[in-house]
């Protein structure tokens, strides 16, 4: 009759450990949004396909979870279904009988629900939204079908003093977290003057899915991908030099300030004064992490206008571990204009495995009971809560075993909580109005007046 | 081309104020769960079909969201959906493409867990789990398709100190509120003891049923209703006493007791004893909040087994808002017996309701910063981030206006984003190393030297 259990493919649980550490990681980045001014919000995980569809790409169409309409929702297939099963098309058929999904990523809902709340918020509106989002990617090591993304966005501003901001927002995060970090920065107008330069301004996203891989494949990479996506060699020999130039921050803004004066190039010149001007600030304000323009770094988002962020961890090898960037029309799509915003995403999951190996996470994490008291029988046990609601009261959590069990066994259990303090109180203790308190860690053993316990280890007396 | 934007009936979006406000609730409820030595566990959002199916009734089954399976989900509807809609059965189709669904409630998804995940646990467990659920249900006023439970268990213990805890628990979190409840409490097996002394001890979830309309319908009500299910006048006779005995908590059980004893009802007598040692304990142990036995509670769930609770708020009529029980084998379905557990569930979505509508959330819940510096031009702008970055690092909430735009505009701003504090660094402070500021419920303005206006509002020098 019993079930074996299990979840579904991609999906996981979380023990005590795993949650409080995860806890650990969201209050950091809650509390700094917090500090920096930004207000929660929520939405719902479904939103309707209309909303999701043709947001993401065609790979992410694909990628949604669809959720069944309720009801009879199968009628609309009456006849529709035809018995040869290498005719059926599964993508229309499903938009037959399911109008809602899950959110795929938090920046979506956020567009639609500026403007669907637009009259109750104030703008520049500064949100933070820190829920899980769902794809039905193929699952591997690392890649997950629920994740929670940590997302902190300004929206209604142009001003570059948001762009900074969000580059104080990685560098307080990380500080928080005591991770090492190189923030990488780069500008999609920059980007917009080299592919024009290069002879192709509209071949945009060719050219920054190419110079995106300049990191793992070198230049024979970018060369052979880009020779395949038809850019001449004339076009090519204009980026080589971009991409193998070496230098600061600052020599790099001037190359880009010669190479777009040369080509009279409009879009370039305002890119690269738009990072000659967040360099500058981030020089004067004094950013901790390493920071760094990088030209070979495109993010694969269409909806990025200007600066793009990725961050990476210096002390492990992973995949960027936060990202983001400015967008100048992300709710013109729901019906509101000339919003340009700009966000950044901290990734959960990648900043775990980075703090878990490499032993970041605090001590005592799990918040095991600070004291535990032993069961020594209904009348005894009674007493123990009466010191139990004085130290809660004073925000002391604290916990009684629940059954008369012999102590070997309540030992073991404290053991195992990770507590590090029991208190016994038989009925000799009971009668003299003493506490017997055992320290696990040093072993430790003493008997005395009930006051002085609590006195001692911060009850409310 | 625009879409006018929506989200799925019966799901919310949830601005920065009710944001703030379920934050608040959900920290409370979280707070009192540490104290109380429980620690957090999460469940994925999707669990298997057939972890679900079956536990919830014919009804819950029929409530749950089905996610479509991805890729070519449809390949084995073909043929099989016939010309005629009459006779399409939604519901078997639905699993032919669907084998997964949104969690119901946090009770199965944590007997699931415990099972899948014992060899990792310390028993006897304690858990709390604040997650949202899903429900397929017709939307109406305060009820919805997407919602948070707040639940708190311990499992692998029979100690009754684990329902006597149960109700500390809700004693503590509704104090925390400052909310004034009555608290409920009633056991399964002495209403398994009348249903056998009533002559069917078979039908006690008819009887039960029935029972628990006694608040709404008055004793004609329970009346009509059972001898509708063929329950004889006989078995009513015995019923109504119970019913109607009015009395304090002791004497209710001294009537049990007799009642019990008479008709040699073992399962009853039992009931009755466990509730004679959570009164005592009750009584010992100081619960502040009203607490009554009352036999018409009955809760609709079949898995409870002892001990039952239920909440209502005292000065505002609404449903329960708390919840719970003991279950003997709640993880006996998938596969593991003997695992006795007690928990409760707290209704975040009608606490919020209460708490709004007698005005019991605290002010400045929106956690509005604590100081907006004015932004007067890039260079100042500059000036007022090193005051930042020194007020956050003491944990003080502050921002820089994004743009230099009119100061009627960055006062309006200010004041609808409900900070009290202004600051104002132009050309002539940031010369003298001054900043003034503006209090903006009083009005009151001052220009200072900068250290003494860090060191005076918390900042670190």
């Amino acid at each position: 009759m019993s079930q074996k259990p299990s979840i579904p493919k991609g999906t996981r649980d979380f023990t005590p450990v795993e949650a409080s550490r995860r806890n650990y990681i969201f209050d950091t980045i809650r509390n700094v949004f917090k500090e920096f001014g930004y207000a929660p919000i929520e939405t719902p995980a479904m939103e309707n396909l209309s909303t999701l569809l043709g947001k993401y790409g065609e790979e992410g169409d694909r990628l949604l979870f669809k959720i069944l309409n309720s009801g009879n929702s199968f009628i609309p297939l009456a006849g529709k279904i035809p018995d040869d099963p290498s005719l059926i098309d599964s993508n229309a058929l499903s938009l037959m009988v399911s109008d809602k999904g899950l959110r795929y990523d938090l920046t979506v809902p956020f567009a639609r629900f500026v403007v669907q709340n637009q009259n109750e918020l104030t703008f520049p509106f500064k949100r933070y939204q820190i829920q899980p989002v769902w794809r039905a990617d193929r699952p591997q090591k690392g890649r997950y079908r629920e994740f929670y993304q940590c997302d902190a966005d300004v929206i209604g501003s142009e001003s570059l003093f948001n762009e900074l901001e969000m580059v104080q927002l990685i560098d307080a995060v990380f500080k928080c977290l005591d991770l090492r970090v190189l923030i990488r920065i780069n500008n999609r107008k920059v980007l917009a003057g080299i592919a024009g330069i290069m002879g192709y301004p509209d071949r945009l996203i060719d050219i920054t899915v190419a110079m995106d891989k300049f990191d793992k494949t070198g230049l024979e990479g970018v060369r052979e991908e880009l020779l395949q996506k038809d850019i001449t060699p004339e076009g090519l020999a204009r980026l080589e030099p971009l991409l193998l130039f070496k230098g600061v921050n600052t020599s790099k803004i001037s190359f880009l300030r010669k190479l777009f004066e040369d080509n009279n190039s409009k879009i370039g010149l305002q890119g690269m004064e738009e990072l000659d001007w967040l360099f500058k600030r981030i020089e004067e304000t004094g950013v901790e992490q390493a920071v760094e323009l990088d030209l070979t770094l495109a993010r694969g988002l269409d909806y990025y206008t200007g600066a793009i962020f990725e961050v990476k961890a210096l002390d492990y090898a992973i995949g960027s571990i936060c990202g983001g960037g400015r967008y100048d029309d992300l709710t013109g799509v729901f019906g509101l204009k000339n919003m340009s915003g700009v966000g950044i995403s901290f990734g959960a999951e990648r900043i775990y495995d980075v703090l878990l190996c490499l032993d970041k996470f605090p001590e005592n994490i799990l918040d095991a009971p600070q004291i535990i008291f032993f069961n020594m029988g209904d009348k005894e046990a009674v007493t123990a809560l009466g010191y139990i609601k004085q130290f809660r009261m004073a925000g002391i959590s604290c916990e009684l075993y629940p059954q008369a069990v012999k102590l070997k066994k309540q030992f073991d259990y404290a053991t195992r909580r990770g507590t590090s303090r029991v208190v016994i109180i038989g009925a000799k203790e009971m009668e003299a109005g003493e506490v017997t308190t055992k320290n696990l860690i040093t072993g430790e053993q003493k008997t005395m007046e009930g006051k002085r316990f609590l006195r001692m280890f911060g009850g409310v007396v």
